[in-house]
């Protein structure tokens, strides 16, 4: 594919940071300009080759660039894209990383100049560690990212879009931005809740007790509280109607419980054995 | 201390296996005897060194024994205990491995003649695998027994019982049968119901997005559903209220969702990563 002339990346961090390397080392982008708010960061993505230009200025950094990627936490879209958007060039594309989706792409599409299209994107890679310190030019290679066009996003720059996160490994899923969401909240946001939850409902007397079928269980809410704080915001509705289907199911266990339904508690748990075992081996 | 003289071992599976192995390395076992139900399990136990003596018939392999492990799945205790009962010799020691209490402990209690103490324990290593083969003789260095001494077990027995465990280089903790199974019931039994509801949850169209931490936060689902089935069955007062306190914490997760509080949500999660990340260090 023909290589972006000029590419801002907005948000130098573990994704942010990947991206820049992948894309240099893929030949897919002839300049990165690498955006951020602190210099420190900034400068540690130049050293490590993430990009060629830094700056902390956001309408300098997206200045003449036909590729703007959205990199920052996700609470961060707006006032970030408000300070991009007079010096957005016509014709640009705009891209987000961004985990949640439907009013995130709500939001960012009021914001955007006619001119200029959006592409909304969830490269699922890397949630874990932060910063540009971890960043790894392969982070994108074998892993899914679901792209979630709408009514505006034409279709040239959907297909350059979508040949650009193939060219960088990645298997590239087409779905709504509701659809995204339905989707992330019960394989992602949800899970964490739980583990949270988890976590909460263990009394004093048992700390000592926790092994290592809990660490793995609730191993997620050892992530960034604020980074979460945000994910969950902007896909609340549907994370509360998954929370509400996990109270549900927790109610069928519950139930089979205080019956002492062997036969039923028995299925209960070999379906889930089945259900995760085939989607594991996958 | 002084070694046993003669210990049968009900049940030469991961647990039973083990024990067989690391009480033999610690010398603290003239002469072990394996009973089972399978002709091939008893055999690879002794290929194995983990008895020194066979038998299918549990009566016969009971006799004259001055300890007897019950390493069966908790849910056969019953049927393996009134088989012995006749052939136990007076004085024995019983013990139990069983990953429940109160009820087992009742049900065992009332089986066990006078003239024999029975010493309820459970080692808390080793849950997902299972069979001779992965029997390690230090499956129990380092971890946890919990002991859970009753009206008529004597402080002789018990005081041996707990430093055959420490010989094998267990922390020994003792609690009440009931403070044992609400414990455990937290950070293990209601964990693993938990991760089968999380597995039951996620949609069709979700199945091929699930990644490394849904895969970590449903890993216990993968365990044998007919194991824990007779776990789920045998704490099952227990694990009913803690599902409750589950539901009651993912209510307010819920509510603060649909309220849109963030600063909840946050505290809600940055606590729990706080208390975790400290269990965790321990």
């Amino acid at each position: 594919m023909i290589p972006w002339n000029r590419v801002t990346i907005i948000g130098t961090g573990l994704i942010g940071g990947s991206l820049g390397l992948a894309l240099k080392k893929a030949g897919l982008a002839r300049t990165i300009v690498g955006v951020g708010h602190r210099q420190t960061s900034l400068d540690e993505a130049l050293a490590r080759g993430a990009a060629d230009e830094i700056t902390l200025d956001v309408a300098a950094g997206v200045r003449r660039s036909d590729l703007v990627v959205l990199a920052t936490p996700v609470g961060s879209f707006t006032e970030v894209l408000t300070r991009a958007k007079p010096a957005l060039a016509a014709g640009a594309i705009v891209i987000d990383v961004g985990s949640t989706k439907g009013e995130v792409v709500a939001e960012i599409e009021s914001l955007i100049p006619k001119e200029v299209i959006f592409v909304p994107c969830h490269p699922i890679a890397g949630s874990e560690q932060r910063g540009v310190a971890s960043a790894r030019e392969d982070l994108f290679r074998g892993a899914t990212c679901v792209v979630t066009p709408t009514d505006r996003t034409s279709v040239a720059a959907l297909d350059r879009v979508v040949a650009t996160w193939e060219a960088l490994g990645m298997k590239v899923r087409i779905l709504s931005p509701e659809g995204h969401d339905r989707t992330l909240a019960e394989v992602s946001h949800l899970p964490h809740v739980a583990a949270a939850a988890l976590v909460r409902v263990i009394g004093i007397d048992a700390e000592s007790f926790v092994g290592p079928g809990w660490g793995d269980t609730t191993r997620i809410a050892s992530g960034d509280a604020v980074l979460w704080r945000d994910i969950l915001m902007s896909n609340a509705e549907q994370i509360a109607a998954a929370v509400e289907r996990l109270q549900g199911v927790l109610a069928a266990f519950r139930v089979a419980l205080q019956q002492k339904d062997a036969g039923r508690i028995e299925s209960l748990l070999a379906e889930a054995k089945a259900r995760r075992d085939k989607l594991i081996k996958r």
